[in-house]
């Protein structure tokens, strides 16, 4: 029961962005070392992402990767969906129906687990985020 | 972000055993047409209740598995944790330090959603679960 590394890296990239001037952008080289990942495997995350509509990528000398203004405000919830899907703590909480639902008393408690999970997850919006962090390289942030 | 199947069979093991009387015993083939689990499949995860001291198997012919009455109190977070291992949401919650951990803003929420999450199941006792399940096949209760 653990987050994938690929919604860890996501979430890490969105905060990156967000803490960039608006319209700014940034190159997957830099996002790679801001959110210490792997170049090629941060290229599947940045796909998941920019087909989520939550960064976009431009192409070109001036190109790179920017996070919508609109988009600023997208949950933790919102990133870990957008790369692993919907959560579902147990297999009993999917979209299959599980025979044991009606009389299974530890369903409800799988229930209520996802839901206090799911509930932090959802508090937190990636501006805010953006706005608490503290770049460990701070020249890094002026640049 | 989910809950490992050995993990889930083990709740429902742990729920059918706390059902029983005390000092009775369910064999693995009851076991695992109560839990619906493939029987080889199960035996893995008698496996790991058994070396966790969560059940206690019996040999020979009046042989097979029993709850201590100590272990009624167990937690739905124990039995996780007994297949599992500790529950870590993310890898920076783990044991190695993340050494991002100082600044990442991302870090105190994961650790808040560990909390909620584990705060769920850390509340509510085989026992309590057992009680409160209704069999879908009453009969079975009673022989």
């Amino acid at each position: 029961m653990q987050l994938t590394r690929a919604a860890d890296y996501a979430v890490r990239v969105m905060i990156h962005l967000a803490r960039l001037e608006p319209g700014s952008r940034a190159s997957r080289g830099e996002l790679a070392a801001a959110a210490e990942c792997p170049e090629q495997f941060l290229a599947k995350v940045l796909q998941n992402l920019t087909h989520a509509g939550l960064v976009v990528s431009h192409r070109g000398n001036t190109g790179g990767f920017e996070i919508p203004a609109s988009r600023r405000e997208t949950s933790l919830l919102e990133v870990v969906e957008a790369l692993e899907g919907p959560i579902e703590l147990n297999v009993c909480l999917g979209a299959e129906d599980c025979g044991r639902k009606g009389w299974c008393p530890a369903h409800p408690v799988w229930a209520d687990a996802q839901r206090a999970l799911t509930g932090v997850l959802r508090s937190k919006s990636i501006a805010e985020l953006a706005a608490a962090s503290v770049s460990p390289h701070p020249e890094a942030v002026l640049t």
